[in-house]
């Protein structure tokens, strides 16, 4: 099957962003993307299962059987110049062709909803907490990146794997732009403070501002559907076997 | 290939069920699917060859050569809501990929003879043998887990892996609903006990009252099928490749 | 690609029958494969280049760049009732996929030249050289089976594994019959001596009477060409890694 | 996607003659190509992503992401014979399977041009730097051959390794023909003096006077790239993951 893609909908959307948010060092993303989903009320549009995730399934309490899954969401913004479509997970690929073909794949739904423009968000491993933790951007071109710079961030030195670094080098062969928002992260667990400052600098660019009153409840959520997949533990590990003579960051 | 199917009939089934009978730990769905096939008469009429199933053929007594294999075998039930498509096999994919293929590919047959509910079976690994073992269950949706908990299942939590995990997970691409059926078993050999409650389960599902006076004699065929084919010791090293951190007790 | 072909020829066959001969232990139905292009004057019409081969070329005295292939020759026979394709080649495929594959394109292309039957050739590994080396066969049904016992082949028990399996054990796929002669072999290096009891059996099914006298030459060809593939060292390191706990004899 | 294909420019090419030139042992191919590139003014017409490079992107001072991809350049040559499609990129693939992937897509689209031959290069790996570095060869054919030895080559002896075999052994499914062009080098390090033996060997084939003086330069923005990029050090070590038993020298 290599993706299975279920699309649900096919809402009109009004040049949409496209806001990456699978999980990562610190899951950074994936609680930015989450709390965005139910701050905004955003819609789930497209579920896609790729060959290339684990075979499993996990149980949720209920006793529900939850796959590994991605997913696309859209939030339509009236007045704004742009809606969003979200991309939310609960793993990324086990890999590397998975991962491409997991990119390819979501960058082209994106595309035929009219989206030109990427998102990609992700953790950089520091080797300590910061209270302040810095956003660092890495772009398709000058323009982009200057619009990212505009938002306070410093430019990123060195690599960007995964999802994360995939999404925004990939971006070109659909003619898209796009800029990663990379920030401080210590370490494995989900860190509430780094999705926060991913959350401040993604809302500067898309003139969104998130009450982050109930982000802790974000992070918690993830904590228990990750912890739930073993994916805490498991995608490091996975990658570990490819990639471990590299640092990841994504 | 991928997969090679070579489809011999093309029965008018009435609503069918799917019973997903592979092995994995106690063989628990491997022997209740052969139980079924010989006491249900039930006939073969799709044969599935993958890619991802070890490259070799095996002898039998006479001479014959088998090829790893899955099978799909229809039973006609006069006068119930349900026929049954049992989906019985000596291995399941040797990687994570060719099981997404696999079940994808039996789902997608299914679904083409009006198959629209799938049962899938598992052993749940328990360190000690118990007389009248737990079954446990999960499923599609909370409607459908309420069928399984009316059989007098528990609610499963954990990892559902390999197929009777997937087989679950997945049937939501093609609309279908599902549980999974998990008996306690201890260990690596055909478990009789575990599948004569696997089977009373189902049977009460299903409306079936099926004689196991004959039980023991497909553990006996199973045990030899699987030893004959180093499945009984081989899937379980393949898999822990993969996934050895993880606990398998499909 | 996974498997490029390329057809330069399509001569009219005569029921033809398919000789499978690619390097395994003992090398036996390499040699003997050879030998009958040799002897019979066989036409390559048939090159096949696998994605699952080794990525590499190989230089021979004179400077070409010979790469990994598979190739199949045609053998004219009037007044006999089966025409002959022959499977020979400098390589099986590293992986399982790659191995699967392989069959299936063979066995496909074989088909569509009217081929119904094929005859698969393997060592069968033994500690100790015999000078009257054991023939064992496996089939496809019975009354193939008492075809091949019929040769004074004794029956096969237990794995026959790669391509000498598969292409017996995936026939059914192609609704094509067949049967494997393994021969008792000591070890990695060409055994001509089990080439030849190959032959004399294959020979009698046929009603070939290969002229012999050169084979010691074949053998030698044999030799060169694997070692300069590091064939004779690399297969055999390839496959443990995959299969290492089991024996590999065709 | 496997291969990600994006061609910008269809050229009218006049019988063009591929001439490959990723990063490999001593990156003697990679710098004369990179040299001729910006020697040639050559334009880039075709981008290729693959599944089976590395799933990351790398920063560039300034921030902009960097894909690992192959390129096409062509260079029109008034008055000569041949023009020139120059192959380019920070990467060859991870994989065997890859490998074989990328070579055949690259030749298919060589071939659409008009392509009918193809020049490999590549590193010969010498335990010692060599004031005069040897240049071996090894062709499609005979005829070829010659053309490559009255250049002043040695007859190459051994295994061609990696896309330089690849490139001139799968030539023939394209009915293209070609040769390699191994150069004596000691290491890993990208080798000037290599570099500009291949060059004059080149040169000396196509007519081409190539000015030499920047030679360094081009040395230099190869070791930048490749050095960010982790490739220097993981193409290695990837590659010993599958074939550690085998001396690597394209």
């Amino acid at each position: 099957m290599v993706c299975a893609i279920d699309i649900s909908e096919k809402p009109e959307l009004n040049d949409p962003i496209l806001i990456e948010g699978l999980p990562g060092i610190g899951f950074v993303a994936n609680i930015a993307a989450l709390h965005l989903i139910k701050e905004l009320k955003a819609t789930r549009f497209v579920q896609i299962f790729s060959s290339s995730f684990q075979d499993f399934s996990v149980t949720i309490p209920g006793g529900m059987a939850l796959s590994p899954s991605n997913e696309l969401y859209y939030v339509k913004r009236s007045g704004a110049s742009h809606d969003l479509i979200i991309w939310y997970g609960n793993t990324q690929a086990l890999t590397t062709v998975g991962q491409y073909e997991l990119v390819a794949k979501v960058l082209e739904i994106a595309h035929e909803f009219g989206c030109r423009f990427v998102i990609s968000i992700g953790g950089f491993k520091k080797d300590e907490a910061q209270a302040v933790p810095g956003v660092y951007s890495t772009a398709t071109d000058p323009d982009t990146m200057q619009l990212a710079l505009d938002l306070g961030t410093k430019v990123m030195v060195g690599h960007v794997f995964g999802i994360a670094g995939l999404s925004v080098g990939l971006a070109k062969i659909r003619d898209m732009k796009g800029f990663s928002l990379l920030v401080d992260t210590p370490g494995m667990n989900p860190d509430l403070n780094a999705a926060r400052y991913a959350l401040i600098t993604l809302g500067k660019y898309l003139g969104l501002d998130v009450d982050q009153s109930k982000l802790e409840e974000s992070v918690l959520e993830i904590k228990e559907i990750l912890e739930s997949f073993g994916i805490i533990r498991s995608i490091t590990e996975e990658k570990k076997k490819e990639e471990e003579q590299l640092r990841w960051f994504i």
